[in-house]
C-alpha cells in the first residue's frame, strides 16, 4: 500500500506567526499519522510553491519534535517562501497549463494527497485551482489553504493569523513613540511620522488607534487607503493637534492614496502579482509638515520590522496561527476540500473565537476593506466598533525564549526529499 | 533654617530608560532627605532646563512611591526634555549671561543647592558652566551630571544608558528582519536596508553585529560614521553577500557619509546645537540597491521607534540607569561637585560593572567614537572586541507590566511650584 502524503507550503509575505501555523500543520499531522497507517510524510515545498514547481521538497519528519514546537517563537518563512504568481492553466498560450500540470506531476511522484497551503489571498486562488485541476484530471487531492496575511484582507474569517501581531505592534510602538515625542516637543520635534504597511486596506494603520485610551489621549491621525487623501485638509488636522497637545503623531498606512487612487509614493516598482510596490509615504509626509507647517518632524518607516516582530508578538495571534494550522488537518482528516481553515468570533468580551472553515472558491480574490463604520467620522481615527474589533486581537504577550540578550530562533535541518522527476523550468 | 532643595532635569532625546534614572535620583534622595533634616525637596524643570529658565518646576514630592518607581517602565521624558542651547555666558554681546543669571536666580529663589542634570555631551557641558558660574558668584551649588545618550557618546563611563536598549532593540529587529528577508530571497527582496541612529560615532549600528552569531551567520554589511562610504565598494559587497547567502541586510548608522565628510543623506536641517538634522539613508541605500545592482530591496528607517522601544530594553541598560541616578545623589551627598556618574566595567565575562565618577571639566564636549579595533577589516563588520564590550551591554530582558495589550505607563501628577520671579524670556 503507497502511503497519503501530505504538502506544507508558506506563501507570499511572511509574519512573525507563519511558522506557528506551520507548527501547527506539522505537529496535527503527526498526530494524525500516528493513528493511521495509510497517512505518510508531511513534506514542505522550499521557498513555497516555486520549491514545489522545482520538486524541492523538505521532509519535515526529518525535524524533532521539539524542533516544531519551537517554531512557535520564529519569524519569517523557516521553509522559505515566495512571490510568485502562477500562470493561469485556463490560457493554453501561457505558461499557467505547464506549471499546473507540474504541480500535479510532482505530487503524483510523490504520492501526496493532501495540499496545505499557507498564504493569502493570492494563494488562496492558487489553493482553489490546484485543488480545481485535481479534480478535473480525476487526481485524489484535498487542498486546505491556512490562512496567513498581515494585511487581514481575507474575508470570512474573523482575522488572519499575522496581523495580531503587526497590530500589537502598530500599537506599542505609537504608544512608545507618542511618549517620546511629547517629551520633546516644547523645543524640538512636534510632529513624528510613522508609515505602517497595507496596501489597500487600513487594518494595519487602524491599531495605531488602539494606543490612544482614555489614560494615554494621544493627538494621534491615521492616514488610511480608505479614505482619500486631501493635503489641506491633512495639514490643518496636524496643526490642531498640536495646538491641543503640543505635538502629533502620524500613522500612514503606505496604501495611503488621493482621491483618484495615486498613491502618495509610488516608486514605480510592481511586485509578482502586479502590485505597486510601495514606500516612503512617511517622509513625503514630512516633508509636507516641514515645509508648509514649519514645524520640525521625524518619520519612522517600520517596513519588515512591523511583520518579523517576534519578540512582541500577540499571544492571541499566537494561539490562532497555531489552531488554523492544526485544523487544517483536522479538515483534511474530514475529507474537506477547497476549504480555508478560519477564526470565528463567538465574543467580543471576553473575546471567545474557535476555528471554521470557508469554501475556497469564496474566498479567493476576494479582498476585505475596513467597513465604513469603523472608520471616524474626521477620517483620521477609529470607532469605538473598530476598538471592539481589534483591541481582543493584541491581547497578550506571546512568550519566547531569550539566549544571550537575543530571543532563541531554532533553526531547521531542512533535510531534502530526493527527487524522481526530470528538471522543470518554470 | 531653609532646607537645601534640588533640582533634577532631563536633556537632550530621550531614551527608553531616562525615566529610570530620574527614579534613581528621586528615589536616592528621597532617602536622603528622610535621614538629613537639612534635605528639602526635589524639583524637577519641566521640559527640561527650558522650564527652569521659566521656573516652571514640578514638585517632585507630590508623586507617590509607586509612580516614582514605576517611571522605569515608562519610555520618553517624563519630566519633558528639550533642545535648547543656553549661550556663552563668556560673551557679554550673547544671551548666554543673562541666561546663566537666571537659572541662578532661579536655583536662589528656590534654595537649590543641589543640580542633577540627566543628558549627554552638550547637557554635560552645561552642566559644567552652570557650576563654574554659581563657583564664580560665590554661589553654593553641588552639580552632578547623571549621563543619558543613547548615541553611547560619553567619555569616562563604560557605556551610556540608553545606549544597551537601542543596542539590544537594534540587534533584535536586524535578526528578526533578516530571518523575513532570507524567507522572501528567493524570488523576491534579496536585500534589506535598516537605518539607524548615531550622528557622529557609529556604536548603535555596531550593535546589528551582535545578530550575527555562529548559529545565526548573517549576510550582514555595517555602515558607520567611521568608515567613508564608497559606492562601488559597497555595491560590491553587498553582491557579494547575496551571491553566498541568497540576500544581504545593511544596517546604516544616519550619520554614514563619504570621505570628504558629507552625510550621505544631509536634508539641510539643523537643530538647535546647529547639528545636521538627517533623515533618508535607508532609502537612498535602497534606491542605489535597486537601480544598480537591479535587486529587490526593502528599506526600514527606526528613528524614534528604536529610543522608545522600552518593551524590549536590555536589563542592564534599566539596571545602570537607575544606579546612575542614585549614584548621583550619593556624590552629591559625599559633597561632590562638577562630577559625572559613571558606569566602571570590572570584568567582561562575566560582566560586572559599578558605578564611579568623572570630572565633568573631562567630561564635556569630548565625544567618544568606536575605536579602530573595534571596525572589522572590510569595513562592514564589528571584530571580536566590539562584541566582547558591546554584548553584555543587551543582556536580560527589562520586565514591565502589560494591560489590556499595551505596555502600562503610568503618568505623574507634574504638580507644578509656586513661582516666586517675574517673567523671563530665554
Amino acid at each position: 500500500m503507497t502511503r497519503s502524503n501530505a504538502l506544507y507550503a508558506q506563501s507570499g509575505g511572511v509574519t512573525a506567526v507563519i511558522n506557528a501555523s506551520a507548527a501547527g500543520v506539522i505537529e496535527a499531522w503527526r498526530r494524525a499519522a500516528a493513528k493511521d497507517a495509510k497517512l505518510g510524510k508531511l513534506y514542505a515545498g522550499r521557498n513555497g510553491i516555486v520549491g514545489v514547481l522545482a520538486e524541492d521538497l523538505i521532509d519535515t519528519t526529518r525535524e524533532s519534535d521539539a524542533a516544531i514546537a519551537a517554531l512557535r517563537h520564529v519569524p519569517g518563512g523557516a521553509f522559505g517562501s515566495c512571490r510568485f504568481k502562477l500562470g493561469d492553466p485556463a490560457k493554453p498560450e501561457g505558461k499557467g497549463a505547464a506549471q499546473f500540470d507540474r504541480l500535479l506531476a510532482v505530487f503524483q511522484a510523490h504520492a501526496i494527497r493532501y495540499f496545505f497551503y499557507n498564504g493569502g489571498g493570492d494563494s488562496a486562488d492558487t489553493c482553489l485551482k490546484v485543488s480545481q485541476l485535481a479534480l478535473a484530471r480525476g487526481y485524489p487531492l484535498q487542498a486546505i489553504h491556512v490562512p496567513k496575511t498581515i494585511d487581514n484582507d481575507l474575508p470570512l474569517t474573523d482575522t488572519c493569523p499575522g496581523f495580531g501581531s503587526v497590530a500589537k505592534y502598530v500599537a506599542v510602538s505609537t504608544r512608545e513613540a507618542s511618549l517620546d515625542v511629547a517629551s520633546m516637543a516644547s523645543t524640538s520635534t512636534r510632529v513624528f511620522v510613522l508609515e505602517v504597511m497595507g496596501r489597500h486596506a487600513g487594518w494595519i494603520a487602524a491599531a495605531a488607534g488602539l494606543a490612544d485610551t482614555p489614560t494615554h489621549p494621544l493627538p494621534l491621525l491615521i492616514l488610511l487607503p480608505e479614505v482619500p487623501f486631501d493635503e489641506t485638509r491633512f495639514l490643518d488636522a496636524v496643526r490642531a493637534k498640536v495646538d491641543a497637545f503640543g505635538y502629533c503623531t502620524v500613522v500612514a498606512s503606505e496604501g495611503a492614496q488621493t482621491a483618484d487612487g495615486k498613491f502618495l509614493s509610488d516608486q514605480g516598482l510592481r511586485d509578482a502579482f502586479g502590485h505597486a510596490q510601495l514606500g516612503g509615504v512617511a517622509p513625503l509626509l514630512a516633508g509636507l509638515v516641514k515645509d508648509q507647517l514649519k514645524l520640525k518632524v521625524h518619520w519612522a518607516v517600520s517596513d519588515y520590522l512591523q511583520r518579523s516582530a517576534r519578540h512582541v508578538a500577540s499571544a492571541t495571534d499566537l494561539a490562532q496561527a497555531v489552531a488554523v494550522g492544526k485544523a487544517a488537518v483536522a479538515l483534511a482528516m474530514k475529507g474537506r476540500n477547497r476549504v480555508m481553515a478560519t477564526i470565528e468570533r463567538t465574543a467580543h468580551k471576553p473575546y471567545a473565537w474557535r476555528v471554521g472553515a470557508a469554501e475556497l472558491d469564496k474566498v479567493a480574490n476576494v479582498e476585505r476593506t475596513m467597513p465604513a463604520e469603523f472608520i471616524g467620522a474626521d477620517g483620521y481615527s477609529i470607532t469605538p466598533a473598530a476598538r471592539r474589533y481589534l483591541l481582543p486581537l493584541i491581547q497578550g504577550e506571546a512568550k519566547a525564549p531569550w539566549q544571550d540578550g537575543l530571543p532563541l530562533h531554532p533553526t531547521l535541518k531542512r533535510t531534502p526529499v530526493a527527487k524522481k522527476l526530470p528538471a522543470f523550468a518554470p
